[in-house]
């Protein structure tokens, strides 16, 4: 480990006594939900970890140190202050050293994580192929994260403002195992399915964690997603949220929205349309996904014991 | 070497007296070529291979294991069994996880041959840049393995239903030299040569050899291709070729096929309007491989040493 | 260290009294200007250098072997020989076997200062993604090395004949961080400005220094560009420049000239607009960055230390 980083009593002890530990992002609580929701939830999610005999890591930059698990002080820092940047593998070093605070991204999260020897990660969603990046190039940095650093993505998927079609691709040329968690689809975040498979479908976390053992086992470099599709109960229509995403589509070129504008404005029409039910949504998926990683990195620390 | 990894007798013999040893790849055998040229094809590159004074090193995954040299029964299970996955960069470790058979790629083969520190490999063709992969992003694996796997390709070039010139623009920001044997234009698979330039000719098995150690002795990391043109009998016309080709990617374009579904249209167009003689084809640039590629392995193995 | 590389005793003894050194490329010698100024401008960049209390070390290949720092008999031979090749990153290994000369591009000049651990890289302008590249993937190889290799390159931008907004893409998707030096926008070579902002403005020498030194010591794999814009007296105007490439684009396709060609000729047609001036300014802005750059190895050095 280096000096820039700082675990939590908590993460430290886990550590010591070789218990399976498991990150968690600090963007969706800095940015991606509003107060205080975020840290109710971001509470709740660690607990569900605790509750399947993992220890939760939620990882954020704090005064320039990278915090490896928040006391409740430091978790309420994130959520409340304004003067949090995003933090992504670009971001890091300058943020460290002018000692900022900073919400890790999904590939940032993953940097942190491996620092720390964590090899599972939860989330809600990751990055992707931007629609249009055949002309834009704005492909997500997680993308190349996962083909470099070892850590496993435990998320719904990919929302479908990107190109999961595109997404798919990209991660086949890198050659980032995709897995579906008991589905043959890869989920869309706010949906169960999409029209894309994923490459491997598993059924227990033990398979996961076989699978992860074996490519790491094998010196193979770069992570994994494992994709578990959002709770039946919370999931949106497909057909409503792909017609809201048509439409915004087309608003944002008769606006003349074009670019890096595309993808903010997109999100904020699907939020104003399906209003507090994609809230809803985002804490029910980020729950379900904490329950599979931690069972995944269960199961990970006794093959690796 | 790791558990997952087993050697033959041969190529364990080869490593410790420190014999060169070529790698030699799978997909050929249980996807490539029909039963039982398939077998033969196999083990006239093996010996062709060990009349060079090199070691073959036939690779696989059988239950889940990475073989490293096949015996003969390993060889017939492969050759006939309908259950051998294709196995790239994505697959390796829920294949071996799982415990299925694998029919190794050009990726996943130079993967495999790394972790047995062999560092030349023969096939026929790479994969590359798919027409059309502006929009698809359809990029092959193999591509993204030469820029970060320590193993050299000897092959004919690339089929040319892909597009050579992206692939070379990509190889060439990756930084993966291709040498020409013997030639200035990179050969396309069918055909002795393209529109295409190489980085580099050389002249001499020793030529590459000095290369690839340059390389590796600067602690370079990544492959190379060697392109060494299929034996001109039997190589076949390029305005024939090209016209086949231009003829399947219009007859796709009409059906509506599009997409992944594209390539395999175009190659089984291209094997119905050749027939028989693009099997010769495929058999004899692979046995031309084998003999480039040995000498290569065996110069080099002298300068390791 | 390997064989491959020879250090002048300015470098090597810089080296053993840990003293800063800063690396400097030798394209712009071979390939970039006219002789006697490019070797006159390569004195006065290293005395420069000096001057700050840092080392230069110029970067080419001679006769096969990489030379960390020239002697004036080395420089001439570079300046005035016909048969330099350029070099970059698949250019290296096959030059070094083949005993030839190479005037290393950027990707190829962080390659070899990575290998002698020079970790600060003074050059004019980085390579990018070419304006089409959505079709033709130019991509430079120089961003591919920024996002593996060590080394902080000072420049002042991308020539604006490049696709700024797509390079900048590029280096957000690899992670790699671009600091603008007294800047908000990233400079275009010839120009102090362009469309696009920086990811961090820096003001100090030091706070790129502890950037690079935070990123390093965190392990994060990869380079960083400081972005430094020529000095005012000598940019041109952004209006008249702008102009030259859009008519030299349009002069390109009514001549039909496509793919590779197309580079070659707009920097002709601005260098015929510009004349002179042209020259002048690539000179100040190389000893501008030499003396942004050789601050940033003196801050660097002090906290390696
Ligand atoms: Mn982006
Ligand atoms: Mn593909
Ligand atoms: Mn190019």
């Amino acid at each position: 480990m280096n000096t820039f980083i700082t675990l939590s009593d908590e993460v430290r002890t886990a550590r010591e006594e070789k218990k399976p530990v498991v990150a968690l992002e600090s963007t969706i609580i800095s940015h991606g939900m509003p107060y205080p929701q975020n840290v109710q939830t971001a509470r709740d999610v660690e607990q569900i970890i605790r509750d399947q005999g993992a220890v939760p890591a939620t990882i954020a930059l704090l005064d320039g140190q990278i915090k490896i698990g928040l006391s409740d002080e430091e978790l309420d820092i994130l959520a409340r202050s304004e003067d949090v940047a995003k933090a992504s593998r670009k971001d890091l070093p300058y943020l460290a050293a002018a000692g900022k605070h900073g919400a890790t991204t999904v590939a940032a999260t993953m940097i942190c994580a491996a620092m720390a020897d964590i090899p599972v990660f939860v989330t809600g969603g990751i990055g992707g192929v931007h629609r249009g990046a055949e002309y834009s190039m704005d492909i997500s940095a997680d993308l190349e994260e996962l083909a470099r650093t070892n850590v496993a993505v435990i998320c719904s998927g990919a929302k479908s403002i990107l190109d999961l079609g595109l997404t798919m691709e990209y991660l086949e040329t890198k050659g980032v195992p995709v897995m579906g968690y008991k589905t043959e689809q890869l989920p869309a975040f706010f949906t169960r399915s999409s029209d894309y498979p994923v490459h491997f479908r598993v059924d227990e976390a033990e398979e996961a964690a076989a699978t992860l053992h074996a490519k790491w086992g094998m010196n193979m470099e770069g992570g994994a997603v494992i994709a578990n599709p959002i709770p039946g109960e919370y999931a949106m229509d497909e057909e409503v949220i792909s017609g809201v995403i048509e439409e915004a589509v087309q608003e944002a070129g008769n606006l003349g929205i074009t670019g890096k504008d595309v993808t903010p404005f997109l999100l904020q029409k699907i939020q104003e349309s399906t209003g507090g039910q994609s809230l809803d949504a985002n804490i029910a998926l980020v729950k379900s996904n904490a329950e599979v990683g931690a069972a995944i990195a269960v199961s990970l620390n006794k093959k690796q014991s």
